[in-house]
């Protein structure tokens, strides 16, 4: 059995010296190496920003869709979307341990799992399609997936429904990024505050800033925001459309009485919002991008344009016991927990 | 005379309700809104990251280059590279000042100053093409730009010369950060570390991490090595390609007795250094991205697929004091000042 890299380096095709997540195209032969974990696919759930792109460039048909994702595994042994470079996690079931990760992983074959690290990076095969439900950018297939050495999962609890786990599991950095940043007495406004990893975001939030602090909901639907109020995620709420960075400036400073925002949470899965979320925060204030359609240098050198001395971070999907924090706000609040069982469960 | 809004939205073109950085085409027409100043262009300094993308393009001959990036500006009317997105800075004189300005402003007509803002955003307007310095990314020109309200800018020191003060100014963000976010007992790994942002960052870092910490520059070629060497500006030298993610971090492990950088600051001017960049970096580490060719799903997705619990700061160009904290250190150190005088003075 050929030895592999804790990094996955060896299923590395094209460009040669790179790792997997940056590589282009990757070898996802489903023969494992010693060291890897072989995963019998049941669901795909595609990263919302790359799901929106090729929804769109499907129109919505579930034929087309299912092309577009083929091609692209066809293409790169991974589902990595071209356009928005993300991919997306899975839950599944351990099929095949190798022989390095002896007592090493606490894993057993059959476990149900959902994998933490990104599809984009993931060698994965997709043997069938069987369900697709396109409004929770989850595909249900037949088809196997490898997970490196140094890939983390979550074992899927017994307590929760699986597909909402998955969901959860998803965006599980936001919420425990949000525990971590938010301080008592601040001001947070989380755009995209009525989405999946959004109302997580704005649950945290609510918790840390205190009866001195203010969280601000943004969402674009009334629908959404609705929701968003109905269950008390936040102190206020706004509807605009989050590409209107001087509307939702105005806004954010008549509700802060011109103080702005000292953390705002990006988490929207549409281009274009960087300067929104830099006008929306004070001077000093902090940024936390969570969402993949952000631009490095718009943020770079649009904070810099308008001479606005802003921290902003690079929303990394992984921070110490981010599954736990996720799942556990499900546990915690039967509101949400109703929320998303309806919406992903 | 017109009404102009501080952060310049009146000059944009498309798309509508967009920013002028965000924007894909602006109005470069020059005659002034009423808070707007009208700058005669001296010498414009091309972004790093952009300028050796355009060379690329031209293949290293000048009148491509021109042709370039007068195409740029036609297109935009500002000089935002189409590939990497950024910009750069750019010296002249103060023209005019719009009444709307004044007593809100201390610069007066006839300041000779350098505009802080990228011009990525910056309406430019290139009438004809003077000298290219190609090796250090500098044109000159006849021309006119615009500052807008919000715009930030540096009048010009006396005691250095003008061509200096424009290199120095240019990479400014990144001293200043480096000394925010640089503590005693840190090890600090430089990618890029013999570059022009690279060497002020050593520069800082050395003076705060104390005996305790350690300074590690990375750099590409023996020349640029031998040169941060011979200016003392840290403690080991590494001398690798920094897309090679797993040699820069067997280097660091090496170097560090397996803790691996506190603090890794990446100002490389070529993609593909976001896995180094992480790799290198402890767990609870902090990465400082000042490099225009950072992607940011790569960080982002980069991270979370090793399971690197990293905290990734996006290099807003801009921090308060960024040009006193770096023009200070030509005056501080002797050795710099000499290098910096030989390659772009
Ligand atoms: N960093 C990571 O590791 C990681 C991991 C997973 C996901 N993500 C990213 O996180 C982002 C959010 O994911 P998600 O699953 O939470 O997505 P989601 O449930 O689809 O939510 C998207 C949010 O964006 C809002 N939105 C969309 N268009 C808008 C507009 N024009 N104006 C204002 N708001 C708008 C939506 O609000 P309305 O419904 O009110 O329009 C909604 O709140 C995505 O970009 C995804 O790629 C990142
Ligand atoms: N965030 C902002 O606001 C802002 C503002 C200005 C500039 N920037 C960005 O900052 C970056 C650096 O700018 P700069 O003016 O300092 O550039 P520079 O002087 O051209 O330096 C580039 C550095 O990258 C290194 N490098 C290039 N290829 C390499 C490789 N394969 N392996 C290892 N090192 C390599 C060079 O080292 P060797 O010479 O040893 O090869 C050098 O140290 C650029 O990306 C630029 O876009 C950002």
């Amino acid at each position: 059995m050929k030895k592999g890299c804790p990094y996955g380096t060896h299923r590395v095709i094209e460009p040669k010296g790179v790792l997997p997540q940056p590589a282009l195209k990757i070898d996802n032969d489903m023969e494992i190496y010693d060291n890897e974990i072989l995963i019998d696919v049941q669901t795909l759930n595609i990263d919302s920003a790359s799901f929106t792109q090729i929804k769109e460039e499907a129109q919505g048909d579930i034929e087309k869709i299912k092309e577009i994702m083929k091609n692209i595994v066809a293409t790169r042994g991974k589902h990595q979307n071209p356009v928005t470079g993300s991919g997306g996690m899975l839950i599944g079931t351990v099929e095949k341990i190798g022989p390095a990760l002896e007592g090493k992983t606490d894993l057993k074959v059959g476990d149900k799992i959902a994998t933490l690290v990104s599809l984009s990076l993931t060698p994965l095969r997709i043997d069938e399609f069987l369900e697709t439900r396109k409004d929770i950018d989850q595909v249900d297939i037949k088809g196997k997936a490898i997970l490196f050495q140094s890939g983390i999962y979550a074992v899927l609890p017994k307590d929760l429904p699986e597909n909402l786990a998955l969901s959860v599991l998803d965006v599980a950095g936001a919420p425990a990024q949000a525990a971590k940043l938010v301080k008592p007495g601040d001001y947070v406004v989380v755009i995209g505050g009525t989405g999946k990893s959004g109302m997580l975001c704005l649950y945290e939030a609510k918790k840390r800033v205190g009866v001195t602090g203010k969280v601000i909901c943004v969402g674009s639907t009334d629908k959404s925001v609705a929701r968003a109020k109905g269950a008390n995620l936040a102190d206020e709420y706004i509807k605009v459309d989050a590409t209107d960075a001087l509307a939702l400036h105005d806004k954010v400073k008549e509700l802060t009485n011109g103080r702005m925002a000292d953390v705002t949470i990006n988490c929207v899965n549409i281009p274009n919002t960087e300067m929104t979320s830099i006008l929306s925060t004070k001077n000093e204030g902090l940024i936390y991008f969570f969402s993949m359609a952000t631009s490095f240098t718009k943020a770079a050198l649009g904070a810099e344009g308008v001479g606005k001395d802003v921290t902003m971070i690079v929303g990394n999907g992984y921070t110490k016991g981010h599954a736990e924090i996720a799942l556990q706000i499900m546990r915690e609040s039967e509101t949400l927990r109703k929320i998303y069982e309806e919406l992903y469960g």
